[in-house]
């Protein structure tokens, strides 16, 4: 019953919830989780302008991740600060969460 | 100084909480962390209905976590819009955290 | 755009906060998460006392991310509850957060 999925998590600005939250519905992604967090980047960006923060995380495939990363830095990275990072998990009863692939 | 573990992360509505940490303590498992998250699952439960979910996370041996994830499989899977998942990872000082086997 | 780097998660008693952040400047770290917890050691803490604990995690390279957990154990395992744990991760656009080196 396990399968080996990644785990991608997006960390951004509160004003972004929304917009990637349609972002991985593109992807046929079905499940997410949502988290608030403060943080700090390092574009001059400091730890009360960064406040209020979100962020998501999602189980899919290998290939869904990959295209998630590169949507998401394609769409974010010029301009906000967007952070996104992949991580292999083992998940059970991947039916029922993360993407449809 | 470190020791290869399973994170064992459980993402629930929120009634299940202490339930889940009941499960836990019969794995021998003496420490966890709790997070408040919200998240949307596929099987028809939308945000609103699913916001103030728990999310429980542990660090235990490869065999507690194939155990843990079983027996949360076997109780939760049918009924309950309940996730679990399993990654590496490196810990400092394990006996302070996680199972005592 | 990937680069494989290292997750390292610390959670400790509120308190903390500041001081770890500094540690983490030491290494050069510029980015970081910060979300608060809840959770349970092994060590004689109860849940109450450990209520609103601080979990901060950053990206950085393999050797600052053992440099980081070797200096967290030297300075907080004797006389405090911090878990300390790293994991590897792929990041998209790593210049933008955790470590300089």
């Amino acid at each position: 019953m396990k399968k080996l999925l990644k785990k991608i998590t997006i960390v951004a600005e509160r004003v972004l919830h929304e917009e990637l939250l349609e972002l991985l519905k593109r992807h046929h992604v079905t499940g997410w989780t949502v988290q608030s967090v403060t943080g700090e980047g390092s574009s001059g960006i400091n730890a009360s302008d960064w406040e209020g923060s979100v962020q998501i995380y999602t189980l899919v495939s290998a290939k869904v991740a990959d295209d998630i990363m590169e949507e998401v830095a394609a769409k974010y990275f010029e301009n906000w600060s967007v952070v996104v990072y992949s991580q292999d998990v083992e998940v059970m009863r991947p039916k029922k969460y993360g993407s449809s692939d």
